[in-house]
């Protein structure tokens, strides 16, 4: 039975730019499972399956419905135990939870005052108010007053990648040889950037521009499928 | 048959604080090796048995030297396979890598600057002269600038810690239910910290401070044998 996933979508639908659920969507792939994706917007909060937390992704797995990115990581490497881990066992799991906390705390916090206005430009009309009215509440700011001097910070942010760029100047995949969980959690956040914006986080020769190239091929090439920019 | 370990002292012999050897100290205790070892002091390059890079730690198992602390976890973890692992598996072991380049790149030089006049003051006479001048060369200021705004800089040092505090307060461990070798890599910072410097790092109530509490209780509470502040 297909699973059926919703996720963020953008003006254009096919559009998918949200860092929680390409986390998911990649998790699915990992396990070879059927998909059907469902666009959301933001806005659209009755229209998701309940229960549901008012965000996504949200999977439909068989009549469960299961919301937010980490539980649907755990119940897939739990009901699908036959198919590739997704995190090698419990200290790959536990771990995985460090590099999430990384992410949630250091790299998507670093790149969302370089982006959020483009995430405005790109997020449906009917979404664009509800976006700017919560973000410009969040940051005390307008969005074009929060991305005014990014290019000024774009060092500092590079330079927050370094325990990122360190490890996969080294190894192909932060879970080692092959990708695991903890690679879709961190490039979940790379993926948002890219679907919405033209400017590049990453210099040409940075290590972590490799390792993201590797991860856009993973999976026939999945993430290259939504519109985006560069590579 | 016993495990000979050089390992970094101050002053007093008994004063361990190199987080590197910490490592190596908590992943053989871990694997419940018996140790032996031999305090070392930063000038004694010829000290160490052959071969060797000129740093600590290195140990001796059976007659074979291994250096470094990342090269002896991975010794132990294939040599003593059969005991407590390390890692749990090759995911583990690829995401300890991540959890190392953070604490090389976030966590220890975000220590260094706060106590690297203790170190300087704990150190043996003899290496106090080496030890000032090469860590000034690299600063490009005395010691005593290098700390002196410590206090006002502390609160940006505790926000760095934003993902290790939020996984060490969802779970007693980095590494899940159990401590591993990621969290040996980390707590070692801490125990250099703790073994030079009565500069208290984490506020009383941080879940940093409980994990910390819970990683000297371990294997007997060794890490409370050398001789520190604080708790």
């Amino acid at each position: 039975m297909i699973i059926t996933m919703y996720d963020l979508a953008g003006a254009e639908a096919d559009r998918r730019f949200s860092p929680f659920c390409w986390r998911a969507r990649m998790a699915l792939a990992h396990k070879g499972l059927a998909v059907e994706t469902v666009p959301w917007g933001f806005t659209e909060k009755d229209k998701l399956p309940q229960p549901n937390a008012g965000r996504v992704p949200v999977i439909v797995d068989n009549g469960t419905v299961v919301n937010d990115s980490t539980a649907i990581a755990d119940w897939l490497e739990q009901h699908y135990a036959d198919k590739p881990t997704l995190f090698g066992g419990g200290t790959g799991r536990a771990l995985s939870r460090f590099v999430q906390n990384w992410t949630e705390t250091v790299l998507q916090p670093g790149i969302i005052p370089l982006v959020v206005l483009d995430i405005h430009r790109h997020s449906r009309p009917q979404d664009q108010e509800y976006f700017r009215r919560s973000r410009e509440e969040r940051f005390g700011r307008t969005l074009e007053e929060v991305v005014r001097d990014r290019e000024a910070r774009l060092p500092a942010f590079r330079a927050s990648l370094d325990p990122l760029r360190r490890t996969v100047e080294r190894q192909d995949f932060l879970s080692g040889e092959a990708p695991a969980y903890a690679d879709y959690i961190v490039f979940g956040a790379f993926q948002w950037a890219r679907a919405i914006s033209d400017f590049e986080l990453l210099a040409a020769d940075d290590p972590v521009r490799a390792w993201r190239r590797r991860m856009l091929d993973l999976h026939g090439g999945l993430a290259r499928s939504t519109p985006a920019y560069g590579n």
